[in-house]
């Protein structure tokens, strides 16, 4: 084998289905779904017929439901500032404390320009605070915003609970769930929620990087973040991107068909290579261990060993894994989200995220948990911290 | 032949040679480029070089200067909103009645916030009134914005000496000049201007639609549309779209050594279509006289013709053109870029924009001079201005 996968939260390989549902949109059925000849017929359809799929897979009540974005940070800007934007009056805001970064910096500059923004706790299994949250709504909380799944220790936070309480005790207030990391792991059905907005990204079930989507529950109303032609219903401006939304259409309804292989086979997998680890690997600890958890992440620290270098000597055996998000990678602080959860000093530097996909072979799984101790072992030895070791090593 | 494709304006084709150059970053290349495994490597050495053609394309000093986007709207809306938002203290903005419906109700959205717009008027012949421009400049005019090409008429203008002159009232004047129709057309070399922002869209010149480009000179300040990730050195969150920006880089250089054949070669057969339709069909004007107008583009009225009925009847004989941008087909309104010209309302309604590429061939041309005339005769039959026709057409 060439090289073993398991980073499959930063992104995936496009299906081939997916490619294949894809190409005929590039030189041949090129119109703009704009145009009134012919030729903008097939890309017309083509949209129409993705909508309705994209819909499907996110359980929406109407595929107008479905406003197609060129990606999930773009879905995330439009829900939050969109609906701030119709909403200037009020200015309170709740989200969590383990956001995708993406979400997690908006809200950030959000504070600095004049908002209030309740930042809600996990504790140290990663579970969310909902009490504190629910605590926390009043009058003018124009929006809560929580994610679905986390993308470092892949805990599920328990949206629609959170949304139907949010909207009991304030029914105006608008509920955005960040959906990235969730589609495709689990089954998702927004119309039985309160939930208002919901984002998602392709690249991360098999569609190529560079297509979302946002849902938008009928009657939320929120401002374009894109502003300009009719394209999207006036919401979201742009000649659409005809081949990826076919291709994230399919890859949704192969997600869709792929979910109980998902929630079992590579769930098997997953706990595989997990206690695999976890029994040979003495300073191994399970960073959340949350009873919710997508099928495919585990995150595990190894006690006083650096994660790039485990990372570094993982990608010489051919394996790709990560230490948090991509879009964090290069910067040496250590997870935001591992920091909320409390996972002390000694292994949260050393924590590796390994996700997989529906490509993931056991063969695979196998080789990493033969390969992962002898590279533990290597770097023990040059650790700065071997008193410690030796005594957890033994 | 199966259709003739003259609608390059509303979009194209991608070239073969681009969906090649894409075809790697699918299923192979696929890794995130933020990751820091060998795999991510060769997607960021990618778009590294990518900036770098792009910034070659449009003649920028730095690779730094070119910020990758999903379209010419977004990188408007980036452009505008950007400069609006760092500058938030100055409520002028000038701008032209003639830019596409993404920019033009932008504006209108902008005016609604508080903003004050003046629009710059043109002349019959398409030409703008750069001194109207240039005097309005004053204190606290934040941004100045005109495009390079007209996306209807093809007509050109001056945006580098509009920079010069606005610069040399008021330095402290943001230019953004969308460029949309102009990149691949035209020479573009931003290093010898005064503009600061610059937006581009691939699928104008053979790349795919959802990827587009803002040139932003150095030392201009601007504020991210998509807040989140350090992608894009911070001004443009999310995982970047791999595969088209390996294509619109492979799309540009492919535009930049096909220049001198538009300029000449695809203006011959512009200029052919033109003549044989005005010369055999007696009822057609051009549209825009203006001596500055893109080598593939043409704008013909036919009076007392219904322009709809028109493209209805190309299409049956398997000929595309539009009646002006896509992003307003369906709307019966007639072009506001034709009103302001001050088009009589004889050919206003009966106005088609011919636009062609590099891969138009003279057969096509001749095709299209050869079906006009019989489709303006039979339409003249039964428009109800029978009167007015008969003393033109006679």
């Amino acid at each position: 084998m060439s090289f073993v996968y398991l980073d499959n939260n930063a992104t995936t390989k496009v299906a081939k289905e997916v490619l294949e549902a894809m190409m005929p949109y590039f030189e041949q059925e090129y119109g703009n779904p704009s145009s009134i000849y012919d030729l903008a017929s097939i890309p017309n359809k083509a949209i129409k017929s993705a909508r309705e799929t994209v819909a499907d897979f996110l359980g929406a009540n109407n595929p107008k439901e479905i406003i197609f974005t060129s990606c999930g940070s773009e879905s995330a800007n439009m829900a939050i500032k969109g609906v701030l934007d119709v909403n200037r009056a009020k200015k309170h805001i709740i989200t969590t404390r383990v956001e995708h970064p993406c979400v997690l910096n908006l809200y950030k500059d959000l504070e600095k320009r004049g908002y209030l923004v309740d930042w809600i706790d996990v504790d140290s299994n990663g579970d969310l605070n909902v009490n504190q949250l629910i605590d926390l709504v009043k009058d003018d909380t124009v929006l809560v915003s929580v994610m679905m799944a986390n993308n470092e220790t892949g805990v599920i936070y328990p949206v629609s609970d959170i949304a139907a309480a949010v909207k009991e005790k304030n029914p105006k207030t608008i509920v955005f769930a960040d959906g990235v990391q969730a589609a495709g792991k689990i089954p998702i059905n927004l119309k039985d929620t309160k939930i208002d907005l919901f984002g998602i990204s392709g690249h991360k079930f098999h569609a190529p990087k560079g297509v979302g989507a946002l849902y938008v529950k009928s009657g939320t109303m929120l401002s374009p973040l894109v502003v300009g032609g009719h394209q999207e219903r006036g919401k979201r401006a742009g000649t659409e991107n005809v081949p990826y939304i076919v291709g994230m259409a399919k890859a949704a309804s192969l997600a869709k068909e792929s979910l109980q292989y998902e929630l079992s086979e590579v769930k098997r997998l997953r706990d595989r290579l997990e206690e695999g680890i976890l029994t040979r690997v003495k300073n191994a600890v399970l960073n959340s261990k949350s009873k919710n958890r997508v099928p495919n992440t585990t995150n595990i620290g190894f006690q006083y060993i650096e994660g790039e270098l485990i990372l570094l000597h993982l990608n010489d055996a051919g394996i790709c894994a990560s230490s948090g998000s991509a879009c964090t990678s290069g910067s040496l602080e250590p997870s935001h989200v591992l920091r909320a959860q409390g996972v002390p000093f000694t292994s949260l530097h050393g924590s590796i995220r390994f996700s997989l996909s529906r490509y993931t072979t056991e063969k695979e799984i196998d080789y990493t948990i033969e390969k992962l101790p002898e590279i533990i072992q290597k770097l023990a030895k040059i650790s700065p911290f071997q008193k410690e070791l030796n005594e957890i090593m033994k």
